[in-house]
């Protein structure tokens, strides 16, 4: 039982993700939602207006996962070629933890993803930022070659498609993945690098 | 009305996807093709022994629609950047063209496809085999630096995803993809060509 006052929208939301798993997006309800947590469904309206903005925010929450350690590896000094290496395959390593660990609650995300377009959007325009400072800091220190920076990041995004965009997770549970993507990086580097 | 000694293989794959169209794959039968044509279902199992053999066939030839303008490319004579260019393209304006033009259809076929991974994995081996050949002319003529073919090859048909694999087809309509193919494909050459 949570007391009304101490609610958190992080204990909501871990309490969303739960109803989420249980019943599907479909099924889930606010009241069971705030039944979970001991709390009136008031109480939850007053962090979260609507069930939609509630469903916003945990899939927004579900997306931003690996965020914190790929944003710290933007901020980074270093060379930026191991930096964008260890950059997309920390997305990879965590995009394919969520679908090998936990397929349903995977499966569950994939449907509200779709409903929320402008979320997911946004979700990749914040990645591909983080890929352009990479190129950025490498341009500047001579390790890639001089190229329209936003241009060349959103084609490293593309590029990598196969290990990041959930539509390819079924390809994830196979064990050439890792060769995969190594080749893929060595091509894609050898494309940057300045000559 | 076809006469039953006349019925092709074709004939019985072009009423396939007439009925599949229709009715979905769940509930297409024999029965409903043998119908279309004005044959006994004895005919149609003269050419395909039993349904699953019919549905590999009818998905086969989807697959394949575009393969005879690819293995022309492959096989031509000329530049290997120019002729790699054109068959990536060419690969994405078909998988395009049969995702926008009829998408009950395409949506018909990724059911049948996901049955069939056996038919996929053959269908994408001979793709990579023909990005391997052009790659293998253009290391050949100097254009691209020497690699290991068989890797640079899967590595380019998996940085290309994005444009070819059916679980994009949803960003296909987006009249940036152009612009993004072509970005990408100048990130690909940089990577291929010889210094």
């Amino acid at each position: 039982m949570t007391t009304d006052s101490a609610l958190t929208p992080e204990q909501i939301l871990s309490a969303a993700e739960d109803v989420l798993r249980r019943f599907g997006p479909a099924k889930a309800t606010v009241v069971d939602i705030a039944r979970t947590l001991g709390v009136s469904h008031g109480s939850v309206y007053r962090h979260f207006p609507s069930k939609a903005a509630l469903r916003e925010a945990v899939t927004q929450r579900w997306l931003d996962q690996a965020h914190h350690t790929l944003a710290a590896i933007t901020a980074e000094r270093g060379p930026a070629v191991e930096r964008l290496h260890r950059w997309l395959a920390t997305l990879f390593a965590a995009k394919r933890k969520k679908a090998l660990d936990d397929p349903e609650l995977f499966a569950t995300y994939m449907t509200l993803v779709n409903e929320l377009s402008a979320t997911v959007e946004a979700h990749i325009e914040t990645l591909t930022t983080q890929i352009a400072t990479i190129i950025q800091d490498g341009i500047h220190q001579g390790e890639f070659r001089p190229t329209h920076v936003a241009t060349a990041a959103r084609a490293v995004f593309q590029a990598t498609a196969h290990f990041h965009d959930p539509v390819h997770a079924a390809e994830w549970a196979d064990p050439k993945c890792e060769t995969d993507f190594e080749a893929l990086w060595n091509l894609l580097l050898t494309g940057l690098r300045s000559r």
